[in-house]
């Protein structure tokens, strides 16, 4: 934990008065809570880029009467084992199931699992949630 | 359920030979399967432009340490509890937590708890990851 | 032109420090700079989401042997005269065009005019750029 | 130029009828049409990330009144002027200009100058779209 520091932004008035609308629509208590949101959204985008450790969610909608699936997605989850942290199972409707996957690694290894997972034939729709481990945000 | 109808599509051979490349290092298993996700992904991304019903996942990264702040999430998320359906937390290291929250409700609603959720004061990054009931990709 | 004002931001040093080496990595002069932009940045995005008027370059790739495509393409930019602000023609080699679409309007419109442009078969590669008409940003 | 293929796509009923429905929207010809770009579309996505020979639009949108910035700004282009290809300018209105500039490069010279340009001080938003030469397209 380090200190916490202060710094000035000069910004033209009709500028400001319109991100203060902004971070009022978006409930956000005060600029610097906002700006800080901002900047760290830039860092992760960066730890990605530059393929640090990181966290993903891998999130899997599909049918679960579709035969063999389920089992085919959890044998390649766990060839992906010392990969994947936890996965969450949701029963959407009577057909659908959405599967939460968290995934925490290199960005590249997060990435092949992601497509691993999501190009499994009957998964409806696949999607990869790029977030950060927190190393590099505190 | 409804049948399997099957079209053909016509494609210079070059950009033929690059898609079957790229289908191949994504790991899909054959051309329909790839082509089915790339449809899909478009349409869950109208029911959100739209406003249909669709499932979202909300991810919270912060340190638990810091003071009131699970509280205040877990209120939060009470505020809203006919439209979250289940959340996951993760202990990724000694001071951080990710939380996985999975929301269902009309686009705009989903939107509005993430906005509230990932402004809370202290979330260090926060993220909504768009999906689908698929109620309307099967 | 309004005036300049000057508001503080309070942040923890180490992530100041981050933020520092990327506003470095990409050539701003400053904070307030970096996060000006930052700012607008979301202004924009909100200028779209809200219909307003806005700013979009279409571009347009393809092949200038293809029989009738500039004709067909100069026709329909004629149907959007009202919208369109200028072309620019780029002859990127023997086979290949990019041309340049500067749209002003509202953001549906020039949704929908980059969409007619871009649907044009024949048309290998099209993309709308959204910015905006400065209006709402100074 | 190299000759057309054809090949078959198997999809669900339902699921056919509502890219129909898009792809009328979108104003496309045909189903082929479509997918053509939406193939095309995730090739020029794989350049960029590969750092091949690409092509790319960066939008400048400044106050020209601001002293000397159209001169700070014509100067980094010269600096890259084996980058830069064109540079349209556009008057908006009384005060705000915006500047279409085609760069091409390899993906990551073709970001570098976008990033130079666009973190000039007065630029009031910057943008940088991703393009293709077409090489590897057609």
């Amino acid at each position: 934990m380090s200190g916490t520091k202060r710094f000035g932004v000069s910004i033209d008035e009709e500028l400001l008065k319109r991100f203060d609308k902004k971070i009022e629509d978006r409930s956000y208590d005060n600029r610097s809570e906002a700006i800080r949101d901002m900047i760290r959204d830039r860092l992760v985008e960066r730890e990605w880029e530059e393929d640090d450790e990181v966290m993903g969610v891998v999130t899997l909608l599909y049918d679960h009467h579709r035969r063999n699936l389920s089992d085919k997605l959890t044998q390649r989850q766990h060839d992906f084992h010392d990969l994947i942290v936890t996965t969450t199972h949701l029963h959407v409707d009577e057909d659908n199931c959405l599967e939460l996957i968290a995934v925490q690694g290199k960005g590249r290894e997060v990435r092949e699992v992601a497509n691993e997972l999501i190009s499994t034939k009957g998964v409806v729709h696949g999607k990869l949630l790029a977030t950060s481990t927190g190393a590099a945000l505190s």
